[in-house]
């Protein structure tokens, strides 16, 4: 059965964005600062259409995470920032179902991404998601409201925390809101000079 | 040199405690599940006096704090909730200098363990630690306000937290208050199924 899974950034002290996140600035002030360690990565500069960059852990991490992920599921915010920023070809090479209330036709893009946008639901969009994935696992991209929108709704399995080494003290956090009956398990760490990366399985909800 | 090091649980979401903390409840609602990790860990019981325990990474983890630790430095707070609980002997066989404003003279325990009151602040708190430590480590117990007061110093130079796989939703943040500027580097981890091991060396800040 493929897995459903979140890969994040967050500070040590819980955010995955800075203060004064909006439009135009979706990481908020200080918010690249927990994503500092991949800029610099090859399979993500690869993604991005640029060559060269740094292999070793930080990088097989990167690379899993594309290769494992036959669909994404991403928030209409998230699209909207990408929209314009993502290169062409775009990094996902895989169908986006993309969270929206507005109908819009599939927006087929060069190396393998479609955006295809779904307006009944995150049931609808994952259960769409897996079909695409033909077997392969599916990504849920981001923000941060919808990825805690699947914890809620119990179709998480996996989830991915880059621990950047960094106190960021104000933005959005990750957790906010979410139950502390939520049953999490260490799976998997991968250390790095520069970040560490922490895979939970979500369990059954603690009594 | 010695090292003066701090080593402290904290939830995924970045409490150390949870709400409501307040003497008799150190460590507020559902805070001991932060510390669930360590109540079965044989050098931990040890030093509890009692027998049996989990070894593997959670002991050798507490067994090297314990090791290095040549004295320690204390909030009042911490010290006036231990003062009625820890038992005869005390775990920590080593002097260990509680910030007070309050004069007080020293007071000897069994195994080693001597409290001594400080009412002079946090520098000279460390450096008869320091002299008292004999070349060994000074760790800073706690609690969290103790803690920030030697991170804001630029007293500490290494923070190690034992990162647990849950969610607390509310009470006390370890980073509440800490800058952004704050320099860490990770220099270690160490994962078992239960918790996440995390040290951190701290630098210079950032510019």
């Amino acid at each position: 059965m493929s897995k459903v899974f979140a890969s994040l950034g967050m500070s040590l002290d819980g955010f995955i964005a800075g203060p004064g996140a909006r439009p135009g600035n979706p990481l908020g002030d200080g918010g690249t600062r927990i994503h500092e360690w991949v800029y610099d990565v090859e399979t993500w500069r690869a993604r991005q259409n640029v060559e060269g960059g740094r292999a070793e852990q930080d990088d097989d991490v990167v690379r899993e995470n594309f290769d494992r992920s036959g669909a994404y599921v991403m928030g209409r915010r998230m699209f909207a920032e990408g929209e314009v920023g993502w290169p062409d070809p775009p990094p996902f090479r895989a169908p986006v179902f993309v969270l929206t209330h507005t109908p819009r036709e599939p927006w087929v893009r060069q190396g393998g991404t479609t955006f295809a946008f779904v307006t009944d639901g995150i049931h609808s969009a994952l259960d769409q998601a897996r079909k695409a994935a033909a077997g392969k696992d599916v990504q849920i991209s981001g923000g941060a409201e919808t990825v805690r929108q699947f914890i809620e709704a119990g179709l998480l399995d996996e989830l991915q925390i880059h621990l950047a080494p960094l106190v960021l003290g104000a933005g959005v956090r990750l957790f906010d809101g979410v139950s502390p009956a939520l049953g999490l398990e260490p799976a998997r760490v991968v250390a790095s000079p520069r970040v560490t990366h922490l895979t939970y399985l979500l369990t059954a909800p603690r009594a």
